[in-house]
């Protein structure tokens, strides 16, 4: 990577993995070292991204053909990736993004069964070519993440189940073993503590951080 | 095609062009014949694609990238397609749709820039590979069609101007040169029931409705 720009770090897990809470963790630390951190979600980050996000989760869409939410997840992606990533990444930030491409593939192709070719081209088009420096995968058994998960309540996503998150779980495993050298797979079991240090671990094995300026 | 299958008949054109007269006419007519017709209009046509289409067309949304527009315009397409379109052709009724994916190569191809290869692989995840028996392209000045168009007032896609409806024009009438078999050009000039008559000519060449079955 150019050492001009930034850099993107993206994280992925089953429903109730513990993600949107190592993002925050994460984004802390990173801004305690004095990183420029710009913090996302999927599906979201700008006004029109919540907006299709909106439309994504509410339980009256339940009709939604599979290839409308593929097209949908992808129409928010590319809106975050023109209005914010590249802009962020451009300027030298480190960009931390709850989900992003991975998910598509693990809950579109592993567990609902769009084949793999037709949701890899969503993605080029979705993610407009930009990919993550590194992804971690928070990996947990399903069954206490979905405990985890469904404790506030289930929206739509959330009441497909465990077997569903089950194959979502096995996709972003094969994704990893397909593609190491971007993404890592971090043991989500335990203390919250426990897996900060374990992405800290990976992060510095990725050497994602290198040459990514500081304030001054 | 199969003869239990009906048949599928898109119009497109440049904004003014008289597309929504002229299938509301269209749709008339077949009716009158017996047929059962299907009138669809795109962006829209079930609830979850009506709902994109307020994404699309809320001038609200100036910020919106061409990527994501693409996209919404697909994830549209595709709701439309798996919950109306399919089944309507498998009972063999004739479905008649006021835009489909030649709308999205001349706008976001031909007038906005996207690359053509781009827009070729987001139409074929949008359509789900459902394509049009026949294309009717009503084409007129864009000069004409444009005055026609904003006398009831601009939406965001209209408020583009002239020079992007010309460019719209000149995209569409290269796709019908590229593919004659499907895609018809209709002088759209002149009263609407000549050009009703102009219709009904290329739909008898183009043989479109030879074996869908009439009301009994």
């Amino acid at each position: 990577m150019p050492s001009d720009r930034g850099a993107f770090i993206t994280l992925e897990g089953v429903d109730g993995s513990g993600k949107s809470t190592q993002a925050a963790m994460l984004v802390c630390r990173l801004r305690e070292s004095g990183f420029e951190v710009v913090s996302l979600r999927e599906p979201g980050g700008t006004s029109i991204s919540e907006k299709i996000r909106g439309l994504l989760l509410d339980p009256a869409n339940a009709e939604m053909s599979d290839e409308c939410e593929l097209l949908l997840y992808e129409a928010s992606r590319a809106q975050l990736v023109r209005e914010v990533v590249e802009p962020a990444l451009e300027r030298g930030a480190v960009v931390v993004c709850d989900r992003f491409l991975d998910s598509t593939h693990a809950y579109q192709h592993g567990a609902r069964g769009l084949p793999d070719e037709l949701v890899r081209r969503a993605n080029e088009l979705g993610s407009c070519g930009v990919m993550p420096d590194v992804t971690l995968v928070l990996d947990m058994d399903p069954a206490s993440a979905f405990s985890r998960a469904t404790a506030g309540g289930q929206d739509r996503l959330e009441a497909e189940g465990l077997a569903f998150q089950q194959r979502v779980r096995a996709d972003y495993l094969a994704c990893a073993k397909a593609d190491p050298a971007r993404i890592r797979v971090i043991d989500a079991a335990g203390e919250p503590a426990d897996v900060a240090r374990r992405i800290d671990g990976a992060l510095a094995t990725a050497s994602v951080l290198e040459g990514v300026s500081h304030h001054a």
